[in-house]
């Protein structure tokens, strides 16, 4: 079972995150390449953040050892007393609890906050801002419309 | 005089970006943020490269003199042979004329090739591949349908 995830639901979805997160106060975005960049973008336009920075990880096969996420791309963050990390969802959520702990870890003068716009009732990390529960496999128009 | 510039336009110019694009077979692709992330997102999909990177300017005003930019966003590219940069619009070019020369002189064994769905006649930069001419203000979708 999949589920076609259009531009409109999309817009729709991407609205609703922002009145959320509006609260929050975020002065940066930290979108997790690649399935957060769209709704990063959106979204820093819709709650008028201009630093928008990117990170992405990547498993690696640590012959024979299970495999283990590495992060890529440096933030420069300093400034900042409040950050949002954007990404589409939280499957696993491998991904999202690596990259908050990292960032936490990093950067402890700074309050995170993670968003997507789903969540997986099995994901390990529970975004703190979240729209649809997934419960099939979500093809969000970015991954279908350019093929 | 301004023109809407629907997903749906967007939609069929990345599709022909992509094919442009493809004969440069980067294998990487560095959005230039915010104008540049979703149409990064959306090529790096089309072109199936899992590396997306992003950096952004922003124009300081130094103290009586003329404006200068600043570069934000560290790249980590060492691997690469061939890097496309991606922004929505030439406008008057200076953002992505500068960011060309600094990766260039950055990143001398890299070839980089630069793209953007809009392309001013004025811009004192052309970028490698473009899809339409502006004429008239371009609203983009991001910039209208979040706020």
């Amino acid at each position: 079972m999949k589920r076609y995830y259009s531009y409109e639901n999309f817009r729709n979805d991407t609205c609703k995150l922002i009145s959320e997160v509006k609260t929050f106060e975020a002065e940066a975005i930290v979108a997790v390449a690649r399935g957060g960049l769209t709704l990063a973008h959106c979204m820093a336009e819709g709650l008028d953040i201009r630093d928008v920075q990117s990170i992405r990880t990547e498993l690696y096969d640590k012959e024979c050892k299970r495999e283990e996420l590495s992060l890529f791309g440096e933030c420069s963050l300093k400034y900042a007393k409040r950050v949002l990390i954007v990404d589409d969802i939280a499957d696993s959520g491998e991904t999202l609890n690596f990259i908050m702990n990292y960032l936490r870890k990093d950067f402890p003068a700074i309050e995170f906050k993670s968003s997507a716009l789903f969540y997986k009732k099995t994901s390990i990390y529970e975004p703190d801002f979240w729209i649809n529960e997934a419960d099939i496999w979500i093809e969000f128009f970015w991954e279908k419309d350019f093929i």
